[in-house]
């Protein structure tokens, strides 16, 4: 039968993955994949992420280079990791790591044989010294000989633009963006210099600011969920807004942006959106908002600056989002959230109401289901 | 660092995207991506929207041309406006647009200076007075060199084929058919008079009828979720049935709908579908239902006549929704619901009874809580 | 109007779509989209399923060949049927099949004209002749013309590549492996013997087993959502792993798996993704997990082997899941989960004690009501 799948053969340690055997986590930067740069010395690590850098407590040499980055429980001499998470305190005891980037406050419990990078915003030193290892590759310039460019477009000769690509009529495209494959970008689109935009990605009636990142299949800038109920059906309302999307924005793959209807919709500069997130038509996020994986903003509602809307959460629409509030998983909005507050729960509500409800409904029906039991046993 | 990303500037008033700086709502219907029919007089905007015309209160001329339209709290002389939602009123007394349409209960809170279109629909009369003077794109008939086109195809000399876009043997497209780049339509499929096929649409093992719409990246007619559970792991199961989508269905964006197992999976006419939204194998929708971004309907579930599903609501599978009931946002709906029903929560239950459940919750865990608090104070 | 949709036509008891008029669930195995194989006998049908054949109640001669197969209520003589959810028992009655598969308990239950086909897996049983009639479209060996590939790729001459599908520098591709059109390869990715990779998927730092299928634009290996906070705005974090998908998986439409940050994100063998499905940076699924449409994992969350993940329920980050765990739809899971538990709810709960909470609630609430109500009126 050619859909069966026979049993699947045990999984680890080691996994028949393609052509070879691959185990799993036996190295981040895998050489199929990134281009590696250095080795680096200590005092270039210490320099590149701002940390302050302290010997090995037992005087090991620090002169040795360093060739790339691991995580605490495979690091080795060569390797640099870190801790950002205390959770996984336990692990750095035993690391074999040359050196642990780490919070001031776990300098101590570095074993004595590693270096220390101390630094106040450990994760963001170690942003940096991946990224000083593993630089992202860099742009090719130039567009495919396959693509399909419009008339009147401004390309920047910087700019790469991959296989497949409809280009539409009159777009620009700033200094050094990257286009990649079978990407749609429709008449008069705007994309700013050092813009990424990911394969399949489909563009209209959309302007980008410089720095915009599009991951895979990110639709941005179609018809808004528009249409006038009448007893004879539906009757689609024209969408005439656009979408904008300031510097630094980021769009997770398969995520959905609609153009504004009247108005525009607008993604607030340095934002950063998760995969598969809907964005209503004429939404406003302020600048450096994050929505995670599976959350939708209804048509019309503005967040402020700052604002954190966690997986899967929902907001009603035209409703107004205070600067730096936190929606919670899964939360249902329905009204308007002041800034800075934390809510959660269908309806929304505070996180300390949301947990109060919570520990006191289990508390009461197992009570009563327990009284409930006695008298019942008692009635017997 | 490369992937630094510097402090955003600051957004308002204005904000530089691409290569120039533009002003948020300055303006629908931007040159850029749509072109402007026009200019009409008030007398063919009463009649193409079926709005009764009432001259302004001040005497002012109403025989100025008009050429275009604009929300209120920005609209001048030249340009229509309307009020649809309640909570815009305080908008209208400001307006300096010189035609609005309002709904009778508003019409003598238009300011003098304005003309009045009454209409008892006035949501509908704006999509028609905005579809006037911003008439979607036409269709440019023809294949683009670049489609790959199957044998036995019958495509109509009025229909448009995009960029890389593969057809098929044996698929038939009707008149005035838009089908964009990138698309996808597998061997057998029918797409009637007048679909429009977004960008990157996947299609196969469908039967599509006439004005049928599918947003960027909509999947119709793959595989459904079907797999029997055996000791040794999961077998698929053949998906041996169609898509079905009658005429006027809207597909959003990035949505999916699995064809049919052993039956079909029906969309009924003049249905719409939101981003993001997921049908499952076998899923029968009545006519004109609504379904809104992010929700879910599982295998072999049937939705009557003018049934709403809101968003991020999802359904198992099995059940029947009967004729206009209304399914609240984030609802979980695990077995049928009556005609006419408004249901919300999860699991589902009458609106009604959910707000009490949750009023009741609120208030016995504060007052419990505030009582423990009280006691405590008291032994203290 | 262009965008005016009117008055839908009435659907049923048959509808126009496309060129001619179909009639919902007229056949399964359309010949437009399915090649049917047969027929075949009594004999090789219970053969092939592994079923004991009981010959027709009344003596009917079982010797007919059979042509296809159909659901109960409308499979005819030539015909086999299936009954596997004990909800559609009344159409067992009725049918006219000519033979029906069931579960030991229902053989007598089959009407007399009919043989019948027993079988204790009787869904899988269904698969394996529905397979028998219907085999999946064999793989056409080949490079499309249109393709781009890459330098040093390794491609099996077996293996099949559809049009305008980009290839890597570096890939490797298996044996009868089938790439459908508009996929995007990235550099160095593998692919194993007889996987299936639905159009417009994307793939990039990914190692595939054999026997993976992808469903369209499922997009595999993007960028995981990680990046520093600082006080300046989100600092991105290089992802540096890799996606391996191991044998037998499959990744629903539209689905997207990201690739780990520091180690790999792993999807164990036989592991089955409906679509719209989000898999985070890190995450380690175990072997022949189940996860429901629109579900999402986050990051570094591991769960064991044979757990099920309900449509629409969310998982928070770092947190373990026991083999065999059931979560419910629409859940939130915010820490660990026992092997073999079942739970619902948000934030996540056992299954018994959900239901509980929602019954004591709505009978608390509604007595309440009734009391509160009651003592209005006798005040009054």
């Amino acid at each position: 039968m050619p859909t069966v799948q026979p049993l699947p053969p045990p999984r680890r340690p080691s996994i028949k993955a393609g052509f070879m055997t691959v185990t799993p986590d036996n190295v981040p930067g895998d050489p199929r994949f990134f281009v590696t740069q250095g080795p680096f010395g200590l005092e270039q690590l210490a320099q590149c992420s701002g940390a302050e850098l302290r010997k090995a407590a037992d005087g090991t040499e620090t002169s040795t280079p360093f060739t790339g980055i691991a995580p605490l429980q495979s690091a080795t001499r060569g390797q640099v990791s870190f801790l950002d998470n205390r959770r996984y305190l336990p692990l750095l005891e035993g690391t074999g790591a040359g050196a642990v980037i780490v919070a001031p406050a776990f300098a101590d419990k570095v074993p004595p044989h590693a270096a220390v990078l101390v630094s106040k915003a450990p994760y963001q030193a170690w942003a940096r010294i991946a990224s000083l290892f593993y630089p992202p590759p860099p742009v090719r310039p130039g567009i495919h000989p396959s693509a399909v460019i419009g008339t009147g477009c401004e390309i920047d000769p910087t700019a790469a633009i991959g296989a497949f690509t409809v280009v539409g009529d009159g777009v620009r495209i700033g200094a050094g963006a990257d286009i990649g494959s079978h990407v749609s970008i429709g008449g008069g689109v705007e994309i700013g210099a050092r813009c990424r935009i990911g394969a399949h990605a489909a563009l209209s009636h959309a302007l980008l600011g410089e720095r915009v990142t599009l991951l895979p299949g990110a639709r941005i800038g179609q018809d808004g969920f528009g249409f006038a109920v009448t007893p004879e059906g539906f009757e689609s309302v024209p969408q005439l807004g656009r979408v904008i999307l300031e510097d630094g924005v980021e769009i997770g793959a398969n995520s959905t942006v609609d153009r504004g209807s009247i108005r525009d919709t607008v993604i607030g500069a340095g934002s950063r959106l998760d995969n598969l997130v809907q964005i209503g038509h004429n939404a406003r996020l302020g600048r450096c908002c994050i929505v995670v994986s599976q959350a939708g903003i209804s048509g019309s509602t503005e967040l402020g600056d700052f604002v954190t809307v966690a997986a899967q959460a929902g907001l009603i629409g035209h409703i107004k989002i205070g600067a730096r509030a936190r929606i919670g998983a899964q939360c249902g909005v329905m009204s308007d959230v002041e800034a800075g507050a934390d809510v959660i729960g269908s309806p929304a509500m505070p996180f300390r109401e949301f947990f109060r409800n919570v520990a006191f409904l289990r508390r009461m029906a197992r009570k009563t289901t327990q009284d409930g039991g006695r008298e019942k046993a008692e009635k017997a």
